[in-house]
């Protein structure tokens, strides 16, 4: 079988729910086509150091759902008929497909997301009891506003005035994480042909609801201060941008942050040529050194502000907000209507019963305290496993930081490699708007203990360094003059 | 004051929160300005018969929030300044503002939705308690597939075939409620100036999503066997449209069903000429009396189908799902994942445990045995109080009925003086694609118990009838020839 499923006898998922899984996906993916031969059991587990009855155990999840289909004494065989034959393709409007989901290494630096191992378990539980018990449920259970569970959206301002984020202009919005709050921006905000500024590089999922609706994307270079200044104020005056996008603290996927002048030169700059200004604040919370930078949006009250829940608590609970002036969210609740009526009660309830019983702020505690070590691990082992010619960003806080590979490398020629030794990453390629780099990558830490980390970056820095020497053996000139 | 509370003591929230939170969507609405003044509190208090702390505990909360400024000896004033001067009203997309959100009136025909009291709150505790103490538990509060929770989306998608719905070439998608499935199909399926053709009258978010997304809307009339056949192939033939969506069971506003040989005849004329069908199928489970009829999905598998548990369940829990063939399948995936990466993980969890235990199909039963009540309820009241020429739909099942008032009676005209007499419903207009209905109006009834049904039917019944008498007085040749 050519895509090879990758097992992590560690994970808490039963390892043949995670094959069946991996299966599903490469049958999905069209990776394995319809009628392509699996190995029979035996030879599968021979192959992945598996029980037979393990893979037998996933074959048959996959028969269930219809996915392959045994005969006897020929094996089984994937069954994903084509459709009837409605030319789909012809009438689906192409996307983007989503950057490389998270490869199943057992090492994984490709996933920005929080540990699973830090969820405070207790805590949620003791939040869900008292949502669940309470008289109130049936409210919760009942169809609700477009503005959000209110009071998650009242608590959630409150703190916001409280903190002189929020203006007496500014209002707030639920969104399904800060995912939709960006979505539901683009709809308000953004016509076909419209021009919209980003960092360069960043996020995908940014990137490709811009694009998807039809505006030009600019990307403006990052430096170690933040964002070229020079290059932004140039651009501006020549393309004068509708909209201009973000991430000052702990950037995805460079781990930068804007300073406070460049904050202020940013703001000055975007009010003399009336740019809508956005700021995706997701990852301010998460700050393990140094001392906080005030947000663009106390520093101007026309900012747009996006928060949300999934960095710092749960990202399964898909829960974030938009601040923003009042005429902003008034739209954009009537554009939430319109996209899904609102945000999913349940969670918002007990989202708002954890932070107001203090177990949010208790946890971000925790966080930030293993977030930390998890940093201070990440560039101890760059500093000590990677290249010497190899830069790195070295970010206060967040998930995620970014390394330049010393030429000749390729990060994405290279991550098949580095799989195959059980570590992943995202090749800088992924994250580019108009300045690929392929000797870039990303790697996220926040999501792995101390040691994985190290022994991660070690592989990696092993694996760097071997096919540097390869390079250069290749470049060396011949021994003897051919004649 | 010129808006007017309307307050409801049966109501499960209290008469201070039920107060505010009408003052404060009165302030968020603009029919209370920034500066307007507030009545004292023991004035207001006179005016809708409440003890005065129960405004001033509303007037707080307003007060906290910062919609109001309390002067002292002056009086309290909204305080709603518009923004900095940002021309935000230029910047903005013009959107249909969302249709007449509930109002306050005691009885209440306005909202499609279940009745709250019907919730079996015990078993979904139940659910909900085995979801969170689950050693599971952190596998769902971290980031998941696109596609959904896979043991809800297994679930779902092995119903469907073990029910001869799905087919091999289909897959299933999770996405926010049914709303969220259109929007997705909108997005990969629709571009601007497409022709898109749905039933008139039709469920104004279906009309907006289509709207927002640039598309050109035919509405085809609708008529006792469910849809106008001959206006459908003429209108086909002419325009070739890209899309057509129905609701074949119950549909919303009007309560009407496909018969039979009418789905064979839409699947034909859609198979003819390539137009993709989608079947929203969100109240074919509420069936109160007659004999099921095969879903379209079921005669072809080309058609799309949406379901969600919001009709019978609890809608503020939002989940629904799209089945549909694969390549459609995959690229609404894609879409998701920028919309909003994956819907909330919490509730699809509960709802997959509530599913399997049991619980949902026990409580469709009571679900169906109070509708067929309710809806028994809703037809003897509008034979018995409606005016004579007034004509009504009677559907065996779902939420929604369709009145059509006598000449020359206005529906729209007359809701503000129903409102005044404690009853609420959606006037004809808003369900109008090209025919506007002025005579005709909505009544909601799956959410309301018998006895307010049969009263609420009255009250409306006398107000027509009062107005017709009224009607034809003023439109009486006068006595003597006028000379």
């Amino acid at each position: 079988m050519s895509p090879r499923p990758q097992l992590d006898p560690n994970q808490e998922m039963p390892l043949y729910r995670q094959l069946y899984e991996q299966l599903r996906d490469f049958i999905r993916s069209g990776q394995l086509a319809d009628g392509d031969r699996l190995p029979a059991t035996r030879e599968l587990a021979g192959q992945l150091g598996l029980n037979r009855t393990t893979v037998a155990a996933a074959y048959e999840l996959l028969e269930t759902e219809g996915l392959i289909k045994g005969h006897v004494g020929r094996g089984s065989f994937v069954h994903a008929p084509a459709d009837s034959g409605r030319p789909w393709d012809r009438l689906l409007a192409a996307t983007e497909s989503p950057a490389g989901s998270d490869t199943a290494a057992a090492i994984s630096f490709a996933t920005s997301r929080p540990s699973a191992d830090l969820f405070p378990l207790a805590e949620f539980r003791h939040a869900a009891r008292d949502v669940v018990e309470d008289p109130s449920l049936a409210a919760i259970l009942q169809l609700g506003s477009p503005f959000g569970f209110e009071p998650l959206r009242t608590h959630l301002l409150h703190q916001a005035r409280q903190s002189s984020v929020a203006r007496d202009t500014d209002d707030l919005l639920i969104t399904n994480g800060c995912q939709q709050a960006i979505d539901l921006l683009v709809r308000v905000l953004v016509n076909p042909g419209d021009l919209v500024f980003v960092e360069d590089p960043v996020y995908p999922g940014l990137r490709a609801v811009f694009q998807q609706a039809g505006a030009r994307l600019t990307g403006i270079p990052l430096t170690a201060r933040g964002l070229d200044l020079d290059e932004l104020e140039r651009q501006i005056r020549r393309e004068r941008p509708k909209l201009l996008v973000l991430t000052p603290n702990f950037q995805n996927p460079t781990g930068l942050t804007l300073d406070s002048q460049t904050r202020r030169e940013i703001i000055r700059l975007a009010n003399q040529h009336a740019v809508v200004l956005v700021e995706n604040d997701v990852y301010s919370a998460l700050r393990y050194e140094g001392a906080p930078i005030e947000p663009l949006k106390s520093l101007d009250p026309d900012v747009i502000q996006l928060g949300s829940f999934s960095k710092i608590a749960f990202p399964g609970l898909r829960v974030g907000w938009m601040l923003a002036p009042r005429p902003v969210i008034a739209r954009c609740a009537q554009a939430k209507q319109w996209s899904d009526l609102h945000t999913d009660h349940l969670s918002q309830a007990i989202l708002w019963r954890f932070a107001e019983d203090g177990h949010l702020e208790n946890h971000r505690r925790r966080v930030i305290a293993a977030g930390a070590e998890r940093l201070t691990a990440a560039l101890d082992a760059c500093a000590r496993f990677l290249p010497r010619d190899a830069r790195y960003t070295k970010p206060q806080g967040g998930m995620n930081l970014w390394v330049r590979l010393p030429d000749p490398l390729d990060a994405e020629d290279l991550l098949r490699r580095a799989v195959r030794e059980g570590v992943s990453y995202l090749p800088g390629r992924y994250f580019a708007v108009s300045r690929p780099e392929p000797s870039s990558l990303r790697l996220s830490f926040a999501g792995l203990p101390p040691d994985q980390i190290r022994s991660g970056i070690r592989l990696l820095g092993e694996l760097f360094a071997a096919e540097l020497d390869r390079e250069r053996v290749a470049a060396r000139p011949p021994a003897t003059a051919l004649v």
